[in-house]
């Protein structure tokens, strides 16, 4: 029983190293060996855990959306914010998280979607079920905004949400590119404010 | 006289498989041996054309973005379009070139961003030109159309050029993720046709 513990805490410590070794260094640039000498894992004992480092990439993918999801619906459970103040505060705090972290991890489904999507199945499936997830939650607050006229109709939520996520994802290769946050900042207040916004009604 | 030039070519052609294989496997996904390969040359030579594998990266993204700008400049020289319309075309273009690759490789400077950007200052440094150089294009053909109002003029050509380059490389591992171009040919349309567009004069 205490073994079964044991063996399951390494596990969730090796996915947890590993949203961090792979959103810092990708999959190629992340090899076993910093992975499991940073959880203190011998090599040998990986097999144990994980059948293939592909398996291992999609396991840390599923993770990463599960936290973020997570702590999208914890804030948004909590929150008095209208529908499109959520999405402008959702993405501020993930601002300041990457601003916290120097600029250099951004978004693990990104990255790993620039550096081997399309290449593993696996991986691919999971970034999906990750872009399908954060998105439907985005279109279901963009259509509540639609409704109380804070964001324009004549455009579809789900194509506003397609184009919110390219925007950002963009937005943050040049914040790795530029070290700073400025465009991913700008492109932001830019959609929320103005290509977000209803048309002004004529006087 | 005759080694010099066959010295050039060995190097162009490293370059240009660099380009292929880097855009495709990545940074760290590219071996050099399998571009050595490629090319037929032996290990030991790789050090006369290039001080390291850090160097031949920054390398091969400035000779993508010549070959790019250089393709961008010749089609807009010929072309009789007007500024929105050339913008629109160019990328169609571009969006042409990755569904006959396959959907896998994408933009080579998206995909290093999203792997070493930051890491590599050598890298970086190209990639922030490259992206400037790109963009100087746009913008130029923006406030073009704007002037013509073409374009609404209550963005800036800055802002709007900021919001398609980054709408365009989210867009495009959208392409890597869900192996078409839906999604990317869906924001153009988005970009170019409703948000781009001046607001409608009240009848």
């Amino acid at each position: 029983m205490a073994r079964i513990r044991r063996s399951e805490k390494t596990r969730e410590n090796l996915l947890e190293q590993g949203i961090h070794l792979l959103s810092e260094h990708g999959y190629h640039g992340t090899g076993l060996k910093l992975i499991l000498d940073t959880v203190k894992v011998p090599k040998g004992s990986f097999y144990n855990y994980f059948a293939s480092k592909e398996h291992f990439a999609a396991e840390i993918l599923d993770t990463y959306s599960a936290q973020l999801l997570q702590q999208f619906d914890e804030y948004a459970a909590k929150s008095s914010d209208s529908p499109l103040e959520l999405i402008e505060n959702v993405y501020s705090i993930m601002v300041k998280t990457f601003e916290a972290e120097g600029h250099i991890k951004g978004c693990l489904l990104g990255n790993m979607a620039a550096e081997i999507g399309g290449h593993s199945e696996l991986c691919t499936q999971s970034m999906l079920r990750t872009l399908e997830q954060w998105k439907s939650r985005i279109v279901t607050l963009i259509e509540q905004a639609q409704l109380i006229q804070q964001v324009r109709t004549d455009i579809a939520a789900n194509q506003l949400a397609d184009l919110l996520w390219c925007a950002w994802e963009g937005a943050l290769l040049r914040m790795k590119i530029e070290g700073n946050t400025d465009t991913v900042r700008e492109v932001l207040a830019l959609l929320f404010t103005q290509v977000f916004a209803p048309a002004k009604q004529p006087v």
